[in-house]
């Protein structure tokens, strides 16, 4: 698993909770030294200290119920400046030259989408220069700069792990290293199924699958950038003793790779994701024309809300039912959309909702080449009673909406049934 | 005392503690609001809210017992970083069209000595483009950048009054209000004098002595910046109603003008200052030779540490007493680097400390054209059995040290004689 060739380059992102306080700052300090004596060049992307970026956010609110964005990224960018500046503090006591930068220093040069903006290109000339002086560079995530240093930018929520990725690729770095309060990426959620099993290796577009279908371990736009630029990812702990060894800290992390690198064994599938975030809508008697999909969508889009399944079964009598999910906060904003104008328009009489079901999803580059995992699946729900009430598949996943209350019991079945569990 | 010209630019300061909250800075939106009603151009220069800053040098000194300097003023500056952005969500929730700038972004340019930075520039062409669209323009007090923009620079504690008074002068404002929690300048600490008087204007030179003899309205910088490029420089309370009549508040405040633009009664003096931050230390038989200053003084400015009165009596015998004052806080350091060398190297035997003592001070441009106002001074002092310990003069001030507790009477005392009650 750890790479035979000597790493010369190397980016480490801390998140929140392993700055959250003096001590755990001091922590990442001593971890980062660690690393900056066996490789000569060492960047650190930070967050904010866990809670901080909340407390902004409240400050901003409690001004207005419509905060400007770009006012709101002035305040809220301020908490990656405060930690990069500490942890730098903290590593010069140790008696290391480093120096911090915020994003618009770097430069990391974003779009004004405040609030969401994304990485446009990274000028990192300045970064070279003092990596070259072997000095440890520490960068602030989630934030950037709009063209001609307008405006402070933020990525949106867990934008540091997407600042870290983008940095290593812009920077060739022979690794980018994701430490959080969880070792690597497990087979699943661990406080579902405690013979959760952690992954050594996964694929970008496994690891894609699993952040869109509810593992929180890494921002989604990190694993697109970092597949889409080969940047090798991994996830680490950050709450292990900061004196462990480098190779004892590699052995126990999932390093996230491309396909082609693949090493493992050959696993049906490597995960299980599981969310009860979404809601289900249902409208019956839908007449079966075209463009019936877009007549009833389009308006949910138009106010900003996802669609995640969408299931149109047509029947025998020119009629359907037209059933889909939406993020579940977001349930009222679109019955209200469609209450207003869409039932009427298409001649449907009512709609139904559902917030209690679950998602349960398997994911796995196995599936490609195997047939019967789709059929596997549903034996194995059917024989526990599980009723499944929408599917959705794609090329490495099999997502099932069920009832909410057997989520747990679906994950942990599925778990052992394809033998997630053996190491 | 009201201007009879209309006014068309003015620079706003606020202290933090008149943003020490969500409803404080509400009530500075409001302030600000009722004067872009009248004046078309207003920019707000912010401190951090209260306690920030505090908060933010107790991070960084908890890692770090000497913080890198350059870190430190990253992770300080955050504070009116976040500042500045409320106070612009709270105009622009107003219906005010607003927008923040942090030091950088202006730009202000500074020196590179972190933590205490000058002022060396102001680049203002951003601030004039949006002044000329009506934008009420929001810039963070104490910080600027240095050249090249390679790092944040703060300028020292109080340093927004002066980044205010810079601004002001930079773009040739009619005026620059400097809101605190106190509606002006008072003849004395109105603490030790109940009867303390606002003073409706105040000369530049009497305001820099009032402020290096320990008034604390105003940073001393700040002071020297509006006298040198003689900016109109106000001081008024961010406490009161912020709907009150932009006349009711100018009639309420303290104008520092030129000595040129002076309009006032020919008071002898203008204002009593006192402080209780200073020692003494006395070195009894030292030898009454040139170049004796030099060798007992010169250690002490090698620590940094400020000498502010000194005086050396030649004897007849060829010894003399040298005694001079150290910030209290400083006397200890002081001693030790006397103790240490200079008092073998003299000749002398011994030192004395007396942290017992303050000082108190009369300061007025009427002095200049008046004799006696030191004699009345002294005798005044006499008369409530008052001994003086040690006596310097400037033209326009008169400072004596006193036993430590006798500095409220000594005030009071001169406050009345030098008919200073009287509005």
């Amino acid at each position: 698993m750890v790479r035979k060739e000597i790493m010369k380059r190397l980016v480490h992102k801390y998140g929140g909770t392993s700055l959250a306080s003096i001590a755990r700052i001091k922590k990442v300090a001593d971890r980062v030294a660690k690393w900056r004596d066996s490789v000569p060049e060492v960047v650190v992307v930070v967050s904010a200290m866990a809670g901080e970026t909340n407390r902004l956010i409240d400050l901003g609110e409690s001004l207005s119920e419509n905060p400007n964005r770009r006012a709101m990224d002035q305040v809220v960018a301020s908490g990656e400046q405060v930690s990069a500046g500490l942890l730098t503090i903290a590593l010069m006591d140790l008696g290391y030259d480093a120096i911090s930068y915020c994003g618009w220093q770097v430069k990391m040069i974003t779009d004004g989408n405040h609030g969401k903006a994304r990485i446009l290109k990274i000028e990192n000339n300045r970064l070279e220069e003092d990596l070259g002086k072997g000095r440890i560079v520490v960068v602030t995530g989630f934030q950037g700069v709009t063209e001609k240093s307008e405006a402070i930018s933020t990525l949106g929520r867990g934008g540091s792990d997407t600042s870290a990725v983008a940095l290593a690729a812009s920077l060739n770095a022979d690794e980018c290293l994701i430490y959080t309060d969880v070792d690597g990426v497990y087979t699943t959620d661990p406080r579902i199924e405690p013979e959760a099993r952690r992954l050594n290796e996964i694929t970008f577009e496994e690891m894609l699958e699993m952040s869109s279908l509810g593992s929180k371990v890494l921002q989604i736009r990190s694993v697109e950038f970092g597949g889409k630029y080969k940047v090798r990812t991994r996830v680490l702990s950050s709450l292990k003793d900061p004196k462990l060894s480098i190779k004892d800290e590699l052995s126990c992390s999932t390093l996230i790779i491309q396909e082609e690198d693949r090493n493992m064994e050959e696993a049906l599938i490597s995960g299980i994701a599981c969310n009860r975030d979404e809601a289900k809508i249902t409208i019956p008697g839908v007449p079966d024309t075209p463009g019936i999909a877009h007549k009833i969508l389009g308006p949910i889009a138009e106010a900003n809300i996802d669609v995640d399944m969408i299931i149109q079964n047509a029947g025998i009598d020119g009629l359907t039912d037209f059933s889909f999910t939406v993020p579940r906060i977001d349930l009222t904003r679109a019955t209200e959309r469609l209450e207003k104008k869409v039932i009427d328009e298409i001649g449907a009489k009512t709609l139904h909702t559902d917030k209690n079901i679950c998602k349960v999803s398997i994911i796995g580059i196995g599936m490609r080449s195997s047939v019967g995992v789709a059929s596997k699946m549903f034996e194995v729900l059917s024989k526990e009673g599980i009723n499944i009430k929408m599917i959705s598949t794609s090329e490495i996943k099999i997502s099932v909406v069920l009832e909410d209350k057997y989520m747990e019991l679906a994950v942990r079945t599925l778990h052992a049934a394809f033998g997630l569990r053996e190491a």
